[in-house]
């Protein structure tokens, strides 16, 4: 696991601890946090050469990287940030770090809640995608970086993306935003509603307080990921993947596992159940429900990019029906009428969603195209 | 609630009970079975004249009119059958039955297994579209009717008309195949699979044996039909429906229900609970997923076809993601490959997958213009 031509190696996160009283979106603060962090790469001289990642709704601060020498799994989107890769840890310095609300570092619910000493649990206040930014901003400040020479992000990463080009104007050199949507469809809220569901009224759930009960609402959990994996994926994707096999070869006509597709998906749940913390989920969605920049200007998204100075990069994948094309030619529409310097790739895909995280062709070359030109603009 | 131009009416059940064993696909038997059913309009001398209904996934017997004089609602399919109506009870003698699995009258795992003495339960066998073509035949029989004008229905409905047209070449005249697909996808299969799995692992499930327990595990049945609901409608009538419309006006930022779309579903998924049975859905969804007329035949649907001898109308709905299209279009090119005759109408519309439940213009014209002739060929 040393760093070699194409891994960034050993990595080990750290926290920034702010003690200052964050103001929240829904009107309550948070008196003191934490927001645990990577980096990869070398910070140049004149501090210009920082790229921020922003994470997606299972995302976290491991971006890149291996933990330890044993570690399984290198980190979430290692495929894409690394030497020589499209995000150049040769050339940036990446910093990657976990929402508010996460359950693995950064203060969620699974925290300690300073006034009473117990979880947070259900008492963690709903947190948006402005407060993830206005957090981040913290950090940028606290890494001595006056502007990112990119701030980067799929899905709900996107998102972060755009609300950075708009609220920090400054900060931001090149915005690019993966996969996203200017806010979600009725569809979209309809699906996260359906996995909120099958938390809360999982009987474990005990009202967002079962870490004091010394359980975790396992089938809530396994249901909400089962579901956000067939909106992962596209049809087509799955009938590559499985067709209609059968697991044993023929009809068994029975309720066990069936078809392929049934072993895949209850495998898919049962792990996540072991990595990923209940409140945080119901949290993740409920930001990407309520992120809509245009809320605050009667729908027109161009007005709320005004402020914005940023050169922007929009990717979108053909198969991706969860966030699908259209959704991102929404926001390059948006940004054009805002007389924004905007450019867009429509990649061919086949998978679906989670092709953000992959490198095919088309995708690599733009992205490793575009982020070159970032470098050079740096000088790294 | 008396017969009027409009409505047929007060209907009344009645059973058909059959004492000799049923041979089922899953390999075991029936020893007896009853079968509840309604009859609309009126059997004409030659008995030429019967249309048999099949239902989908969540129907049962009572298709059209009423059941007492404070009925607030009709049968599930009263907008398209009744006098003057798509399938007009002035002309047709219309047959409706629930099919087997079913939960109101029909043998299903809430019945007594004369067995045991006592719920079914999980023992109740699992059912194929393929059983409940047979069970309808001994129906037919016994009704003394030698061949249908008609057999029609949409999604599930649908595979039971293909079923019909295979296994009974001579009782069927016409197939009337409505928002149908010749198998499911994977990803129709993993949508099952996951309201399967909200069921099962439901608590109050007690591995099906919840009748004996005095509970019913609501929480698992709420989610399968919110996530059904999704997949009936289009993303389109969602956004037309409810946008990102706010239930109290502005953003609350909590986890109460927040969006139009949220309540919407809670409500659907809730009012489920009060009128359906889990182990149904269970086997209903199971029948689904073992669809496949062309899995004797190799994968080959025009020489699974090849027996059929009825003509076809095939019905399809733009917007209609379940079961789109395309699928419909599989059908027809099988159909058209195996020399059948078949029409096929591909309806603009807005809502989808439900959209066969409804009566827009292009629908209920294609849909009155082809059963008046086939009411005209049997002098109706």
């Amino acid at each position: 696991m040393e760093a070699t031509a194409h891994s960034i190696g050993l990595v080990e996160p750290q926290t920034l601890h702010v003690d200052d009283p964050l103001d929240l979106d829904c009107g309550k603060q948070l008196s003191q946090f934490n927001l645990v962090y990577e980096t990869y790469g070398t910070l140049n001289a004149d501090r210009s050469n920082a790229v921020l990642i922003c994470h997606a709704l299972s995302g976290n601060h491991h971006a890149a990287g291996y933990h330890s020498e044993n570690d399984a799994k290198p980190g979430w989107w290692n495929k894409c940030i690394g030497p020589g890769k499209m995000i150049d840890t040769n050339r940036f310095f990446v910093v990657s770090s976990a929402n508010l609300g996460c359950y693995n570092g950064s203060t969620g619910p699974g925290s300690t809640n300073p006034e009473t000493g117990r979880h947070y649990g259900p008492d963690f206040p709903v947190v948006t995608v402005g407060d993830w930014v206005r957090s981040q901003n913290l950090l940028r400040a606290h890494l001595g970086i006056d502007r990112w020479a990119a701030v980067v992000g799929g899905s709900l990463g996107g998102m972060q993306v755009m609300q950075w080009s708009i609220d920090y104007p400054d900060r931001v050199a090149h915005a690019v935003v993966i996969a996203s949507a200017p806010k979600l469809s009725a569809q979209n809220i309809a699906f996260n509603e359906i996995a909120r569901q099958a938390i809360v009224t999982d009987p474990d759930f005990h009202e967002g307080r079962y870490y004091e009960k010394g359980v975790v609402p396992r089938r809530g959990l396994m249901l909400a990921r089962m579901l956000g994996h067939i909106t992962y994926l596209s049809d087509d994707a799955m009938r590559a993947k499985f067709g209609r096999d059968l697991r044993a070869g023929r009809i068994n006509y029975g309720f066990d596992v069936e078809f392929q597709v049934e072993s895949y998906l209850r495998y898919q749940g049962e792990s996540f159940v072991t990595r990923f913390d209940a409140n945080t989920y119901l949290l993740m969605t409920k930001a990407l429900d309520y992120f809509d920049p245009a809320y605050e200007t009667g729908g027109r998204l161009a007005e709320a990019f005004e402020p914005a100075t940023a050169r922007f990069l929009v990717i979108s994948f053909t198969s991706d029906w969860r966030f699908a094309p259209a959704r991102s030619r929404e926001i390059v529409d948006a940004l054009v009428d805002a007389g924004k310097q905007v450019a867009y790739a429509e990649v061919e895909s086949d998978l679906g969603h989670d092709d953000f995280l992959l490198t095919m062709p088309h995708y690599a070359n733009t992205m490793k195209a575009y982020m070159s030109r970032v470098a050079a603009e740096v000088g790294a």
